[in-house]
């Protein structure tokens, strides 16, 4: 559970309804159908029409991606490709045949493999390097499907708002209507400034973190695999993928796993 | 046909002229030729003074490919090269000749054509790159006009509405046309935000994503074509194809194709 | 004559007459002098500011370019260079002398000179990508211009209308000036929004669509004399520059001359 | 202290509650607690959707890093970094030994170090660019995330404006409270705008200019180090490094150093 | 002097007042010192907190820099590089010290002395190529300084206007004072406004094209010297460094210059 995330919506959505209750106001004059009608249909109409029906399928599942921890481990990947490291130095990189089998990980298996299968360095590097600009698209789809939709919906909003507008203007010869159709008018606003500065905009910064982190993962692999291959000294290993972690993780455990490998080493 | 992009267009349509019935007012207030002139007129005049006319006539033209599917398949692409690869392998290049000629893409034909024509791989690459990057330009002519077409009519739409608000100001003595006045001027903004919204940046966008597509197919096509003059092994050049897929495509036919050459390698 | 430049510029100005004449206005009453010294005088004061004066005359002077066709023909410069690449390869690079003497554009004439000159190919491809980001930073700088004044006018329409409001507040107390008090403030918005929108912005964009297609030339030049330099089969350098020319402008001619050329070579 | 950062936030408060109270307002009338939830409650909701709990927390302990001069000074790295050149040069790498273990930078430490392991210094500048592009990586978040803040305020400050507008319209029937009401929204406007050009903008920007200078410290170490490993003349090393500086720091200290430096080597 | 700059200056603000005097105001009423003291105060606070005290202190006194024409002249620089170039050809580089002691401009001194010091051409274009993206960096100092300056401004204007209506809206009682309480209010966006838009930013554009000249000179100055290291034939050198300058400073002066050197050479 992405804890970050939670609080962050509920805390959005409190001040929000909060705020209007303590003005005085009753929360559910903020409840108008039409005006979500309005909004909603109009954003994701947009959105439709500017992404391929599996991209908006893909982007509607990776809110979930937003509220929940990845479960990847950059620290776990690297203490595993020290250890293929370790093997392949002393048994051979062939000896891997069985661990590769036992990789989850597509991306891990598919570039071990290929190292096993004798492809030459470069040729490894350039068809997992395309792999992982393949994902890095991918990742990026959902996260320009809710920039889009953050970038739509206040505009429709205020698009709303002028329809109800032009409702209360042609109505002007009641005034006493004329507030309240104000009001309804102003909803459609709320909407489509709240939900994109709320929820759409901040769920696209969220995803592009995580596919960030995500990539991060796959470029270890790819630079592991390939010093491997290249029959580099698992220490070196070790200290070159160790770059690639945040300080905070690099400090969390004090270089303890590297010092064992140095005296492996 | 593209059901993304209709039932997009159609959503985002009713959205709007549904909320305007729901919160009451008639569809027909929002009939304005005296706007559709301002805003259209408008925004058309400055895309043909910004663009030459042939883009603007392709443009026009270019709505239809957001609403259809694109003909290419990558993986049939894939395909017929790993087959081109297997048979020059055997045969030589030279072999290919016939193929060549039926080949109805004129990117791969001229590729084909060039390496059969002893052409040297890195001459060959430096000019179907330029190719590339020809295609590429072309495709986004109309990314381009429909962006900035996305761009003027917003900023025209409040034109229309000052212009509509001046002739509403100057007639104040009649307060009883008031109303209805300032309507009529806000048909303007919301034809302009709205074609904006919901068409031609939307519309702007899908074509990106197709012309992207369309991109990677010549990719592929390149690759391939020089991978073959290389002779390197189509096993390899099957894996390295592949990583131009996405993910989705990879997993569809679980590499029980890459199987096959693996075997016939 | 640039037709597209011509109809747009009448379209869009005829759109916004027309409209204000059919919503019963006259058109009169958009002539305000003191909101368009306001906004010319603050738009181009602030363009002034911002660029030298040679800038800002060469700006003025390239509005002719954004509506006359460009002389250049890509076409006839690549027929041109084929028939030095002939000559050069049968009586040597120095037999282009008199030729060189009768070319008109200065770049393709330093080049040539250089070529025979005896100046070795690297030095010489640096010296002219020099000279082409030079041309091309010139070509820039009036693109530049119109688009800040693209920038610069909507805001200070903006700073108008305010200053028409000051005015129109400071007289609340005869409500018979009201309207067409705010009815002048409001001129200086649709200057200030119109010229941004319907001229500056426009022509800032074709002139960087025309900018980029005489590069184009440019490259094509240097990309030829250097291939002519190094001896180059002219039935490939044919190949190579055809690459630049657009898709339309490539099938028109069903590449007649390049098999007459294959034959020639 | 960071005399800028003090002055500036002051000034600013002071010019806005200053304007205030010589308008003759009450400045008492700004402090609305229920704006406040709204804006800030909104804001900072969005900003932990958008990123995670750890980068939240760090940002907001970075606001003092915005008001702190930073304890570094590229001379004085400058300066021992020659010192360890100087004294390579004579008794090799390896005499750097005790020098390493004093050093509490932990990226000159681990640079040093590698260098004393033998590890190549192509290897070493990959690995230790990581770290670099690690850190920078590290630094943007802070300053992402008070942009973040600066680009969701000013929404959501408008948003708590149109609340309070719903509000003030659903009572238009006692016009006695229509104007106070109206006062109460707009306060939602000041501090979402206000927030975010006086605070968070300036303190992300004056956050991105600390950590620039932060790491350019860094590329001098790196740049430092390998040419002590390379072997290079403290004399040269002490002209590269010195590009690093500014011509402010350059021109304080005339040089002098450098003449020391030129008459030892 | 700089005319453009002095003529852009004055244009604007008689545009400005002259437009409110022709409507008939007083350019008096213009005049809210507690406008100023938002507005400038606001801008300059947040300027502060954003930049150094150094930077906010250079960008004041770069300001003279956008008013008067800069002293350096690339055709003369030129010139006397080729001179050095000539002598270094028949004397050797070492016969340049005496004219290396009489050079003003800093960083062409560095560079020759370096030369002349015996530093390897690769050494010396990294060490100088710093030096410059050194002085690019500073360059761009004021020039963002007076961009933020320019981004906050227009907002603290309308900060400043709805705090004026704050003030407005409380005293709705009384209806005589409402006008011309509106119109001080308004006077802060005007200020706001006025000032990004026909100071500010064009100050920062101004300066960006003189900056941009600058680097421009040192990069001949390089490239210059580089050359001379490299012994090349003084007449390339001309070729090339003339490809620095822009088109119409290369018709000026009929390459009369040149053909000097080519006769020289």
């Amino acid at each position: 559970m992405d804890l970050a995330s939670v609080i962050g919506l509920v805390m959005a959505v409190c001040a929000i309804l909060g705020g209007q209750a303590l003005e005085g106001g009753s929360v559910g004059s903020l409840v108008q159908p039409t005006a979500a009608i309005i909004v909603l249909g109009g954003t994701f109409g947009a959105c439709l029409l500017q992404f391929p029906l599996a991209v908006a399928l893909t982007s509607f599942k990776s809110i979930v991606k937003a509220f929940v921890e990845p479960k990847g481990d950059n620290k776990a990947v690297i203490q595993e490709i020290i250890r293929f490291a370790n093997k392949a130095r002393k048994e051979g990189v062939i000896s891997l045949e069985a661990d590769a089998q036992k990789i989850t990980d597509p991306f891990l298996k598919k570039a071990l493999t290929m190292a096993m299968d004798g492809v030459e360095p470069k040729v490894l590097r350039e068809t997992m390097e395309l792999e992982i600009s393949n994902l890095e698209e991918e990742g990026e789809q959902p996260i320009k499907f809710w920039q889009a939709a953050g970038g739509y919906s206040p505009t429709i909003g205020i698009l709303g708002a002028v329809l109800g507008l032009i409702h209360v203007m042609e109505n002007l010869s009641d005034p006493s209507k004329l507030g309240s159709g104000i009001a309804v008018a102003f909803v459609a606003t709320v909407y489509g400034v709240g939900l994109a500065n709320l929820v759409y905009l901040p769920i696209s910064g969220k995803l592009k973190i995580k596919s960030r982190s995500h990539l991060i993962a796959k470029e270890i692999m790819l630079v592991g695999v390939i010093s491997i291959l290249e029959g580099e000294n698992p220490r070196l290993i070790d200290d070159k993928l160790r770059s690639y972690l945040s300080r905070s993780e690099q400090e969390e455990e004090p270089q303890s796993n590297a010092t064992g490998q140095r005296k492996a080493a």
